[in-house]
């Protein structure tokens, strides 16, 4: 961490900033350079408070330097590999996973059939939500534990992988015996408690982005799951909110290789919750492929209209067929393999 | 709710959605006007799912008309007041309620203190954090339980309510037994679990606003609190998140006179947060004052460089003063009491 | 427009709205349905001050109903082709367009080195800043009249039609006299006077989009260019402005399906501008491509770090060469040709 | 300016670095510090391009230390004033400047009753706007230079100064005639040529902030002014574009701290295109007043529904009034007089 200073040689300041480094953060530090203006603190400086020493008048600037996310860190590694079968990897330069199902998992038939219909374009991973975080209370909640359940019997029955997403840590056991993935949305993603329930999982966690969260926001939520001892972690871009209204939410495909060099995890595009429409859900999908995504996670359904929610950005089969072709089309251009 | 036809008389499309509206959705619907173009929508259209009808080939344009948050809404009630003590009710027009307290409860003597300092000034309500919710895991995570008996302890000396923040429904018989109200976050304003959880206690919920939450959202979120039985919600404006980066958020006070016209409950203004600058801080919260906010919620410290968070924002004992001065000042001036 | 009243049959409330569209607007309205809440608003309704409607006390909504730029609207026509030559035709669903060019001109010889790296890869519009508009008063400003000629000489050598941005209406005899294409920035989207100049050209436009522009207000600026006359309109897409700072602008793919079906005029994506950096352009290049945009603008220049602006997000020979390669191939994975 | 290599010692990258800095900008650079990690920049290091240095491999980080706003900063002086007349001086710190009058100059009459409502209330400048930036070409675009005449006889009537919008620089000679401040809008905050005409008149210049311009850009825009000879520069905010869509614009009165430790010139604010509501303009423009700023620009009308803009923001006698009476009250309670 770099401190500047103001003025040349405050020698009162340096002495205030480097006890309060001490005595407060527990980190030395030294004067760098021959105008005295310049501080760099050691130590460990992921506890040191900037917004603290930027209020501090005379202060110019204070700069990290150190991410302060060190698991999520691509210092750490390269790339976060997540074995979901022989032939399916989350995270393989050479690879797009898709993950397809319903919205809501509403009725055993309905998930059938959707099941059926990404099975048939070679899905590996079935998502479907159980529990449902509706922005208001009248809205349908979901159909909790039996809908897992269904899932459960749908994956076995099509030999797909599940996933869906934990609303609180109370249900950590129900999940643990029913689906293979756990997904965190986007409006959880600061749910500290439950990041740190499912810290303790050893399933694999796909992790929204907040609407208004920043990648180094995103990043550190990643990092409860990690320390927690969950390191199979995907990151996965919904879209976040901006002045624009045209579309339900911006998707910030430009994130995709920001992150990349940023961390090692996995990066998943939803193009089903951003665009908020099925007839632009398939031009976005491939936005995710071309940009660079490891894989994404779409709605699909029998019969839309029957959902039970969010229908307005279902595929339904005829969508649904039209974009896993330019799916397929676009990975390979890219030299990467639908999986 | 109005829907609105691209053409007129098109019957097949008419047949279609009216059959939607009744199969789907439980809702009656007659067209309206000669030209055949508009559908009016009655029965419980608060189920209605405006985005499916929206993405409808055929249609131009879908009005809700009625607010989706009954019980949140200005028709209800003229103004939700919040009896505190006999002098200092919540939500009273000629009232400004000051809540006070340290960020975090790091210490006994450090609490004491902040709250000699705010019962000084006449603040009734004490504010004090023992679950924080910190954006990394590396941070001060709070001192729990042991913090929330120590708030305790402060608010019966000195004669004050107490508030503190909740993160897990877990946690409410510890909030019970030992604060007068409870405080949800802006990272949890959309933790539904936890709403539901909390609309179950009788003491007074101060929501803040997330990040990215419209004021729509906002009051969905409050509408959880309501329904579930519990009538006495604050809402707390705290800043959005915004491209302006010299502030921590972008404070809208706009939204107070908005507010007002939408919803009954009381509004409070956290300048602290928003600004995250000690020397910001009192603008802020004079602004809050004149635009017409029921209170303030204010961060205050002994020695603002001692605290194990937030420590840039906190008010010291002389900018705490000057800021109450003009807090009476402003309020006077607009014929209200401060309590 | 429709207009919608808070109450069944407020026959004062009626009259009073129905003889201010007369009186203020001259619109016709007519009362719709049994209920009399619905006001119909016929004529030239894009004069009415719908603010001015919603502010009135017993008035629920306003629904403007009809797009307030009719030239600009899909309903019109279904695409504008720009035929910039006999093989290389803007708006083509077929064609991708690739413009390419250095940031500004700052030298005979590094245009001219542009220019052949861009011809060799089959690009036909040659890019380069005249004029520059600089966000502060210390930057290069650029070469203005002489780099305009420079700019038609490396055209007519290579053999590329040229565009270039203009950021005064009294410069128009010049860019008259040597590009073939006008670009107006992004800071200049709502610069009236500009657009009214321009309007009078017979020379393409491309027409970038503001930073908080949204998409209704984009297209009623198209809308200036296209009442004054000029048809041969392109829309680019920069990216917007958010909270985001990672990337240096949030580039919305997303718009690109929205804007497809509000308008028939050809979409650009701008992504050099959007990510600001030179190993991050190709990612958000391809991604245009994949959402379905008539084509790109990028910057290049055959050794970055001598440019005199935006040197941090210019392609260099092998960035470019890569870029390339990724456009084509996807390009052809979607049935497009490379043009 | 600082540069942070992200090894230590590496003699290669050290060389390269300061090849670049002084052949392409011109600047000398020393190597601070026993880690051979920080590179000291100086000379005139507001050419330098931070973002060519952030994109170079091996670079962690580049702070500029210095304001690229060297005219406009807090450092050269305390504040700017403005004088007005011998009891108007705006930037004063005792004093709160209000500007008042129509939106549009549509008919001498309207004018003159609003100029006479403006200096009831002790007004001494009297806004109204002859040339209009309208978002649509169908909307009414003023009156004109015949506006701009009907001003200065408003003016010279009632011993008022005007103020009104230029949106052209060939313009300059008829505001010059005619009115006695500059207002240069939103939407022109970044049009660079006409800051550069602006510049040269010696006329007050009101720049109202862009919908998304940072503090930074803003105070840039304001160099522009000031480079070139006009130093009396006052800053409007004006609400910046957020997702927030109830009120017309978010209005960021925190920035009003923040910008008085940035820099020395006026700060005004704008509450009538904030708000969009009449009945909301009083609580902001009192907040305004509470957070700070140095004056108020107000749109009133004597009778609203006849005016050809914004009647839904304009504040017709009785709302004016009302917050005239607020806007006295709440400068009192802060020790300032209404001028």
């Amino acid at each position: 961490m770099l401190i500047v200073l103001k003025e040349k040689n405050n020698q009162e300041l340096i002495a205030q900033v480097q006890d309060l480094l001490h005595s407060k953060f527990g980190c030395p530090s030294h004067i760098i350079g021959e105008n005295r203006r310049i501080l760099a603190v050691t130590g460990d400086t992921s506890v040191v408070d900037v917004d603290l020493l930027k209020s501090m008048e005379g202060i110019k600037s204070v700069d990290r330097v150190d991410r302060p996310y060190p698991l999520a860190s691509r210092g750490t590694k390269n790339r976060t590999l997540i074995h979901v079968s022989d032939t399916c990897v989350i995270g393989d330069p050479k690879s797009v996973v898709v993950m397809a199902g319903p919205c809501s998992i509403d009725s055993e038939g309905d998930l059938d059939e959707a099941a059926a219909m990404a099975k048939e374009k070679g899905v590996n991973i079935l998502r479907g939500g159980a529990y449902k975080p509706r922005t208001g209370p009248y809205s349908f909640q979901g159909t909790g534990y039996e809908g897992l359940k269904l899932l459960q019997k749908a994956g076995e029955k099509y030999g797909m992988k599940t996933i869906s997403e934990i609303m609180k840590a109370e249900d950590l056991p129900k999940f643990e015996d029913t689906v293979d993935m756990l997904q965190i949305g986007a409006r959880n993603m600061q749910n500290y408690e439950l990041l740190k329930a499912v810290s303790k999982s050893k399933k694999p966690v796909l992790l929204k982005r907040g609407l208004a969260a920043t990648l180094e926001e995103w990043l550190l939520a990643a990092e409860y799951l990690l320390k927690g001892g969950n390191l199979n972690v995907m990151l996965c871009e919904r879209g976040i909110r901006t002045f624009e209204q045209e579309v339900r939410f911006t998707l910030c495909l430009g994130s995709v290789p920001a992150l990349r060099e940023m961390t090692h995890l996995p990066i998943i595009i939803d193009p089903s919750h951003a665009m908020g429409k099925t007839r632009w859900v398939k031009d976005a999908a491939l936005g995710g492929v071309a940009v660079g995504a490891d894989g994404l996670i779409i709605e699909i359904h029998p019969r839309p209209k029957d959902s039970a929610c969010d229908a307005a950005q279902l595929l339904d089969p005829e969508h649904w067929t039209d974009c896993m072709d330019g799916i397929r089309a676009v990975s390979k251009a890219l030299g990467k393999t639908v999986v």
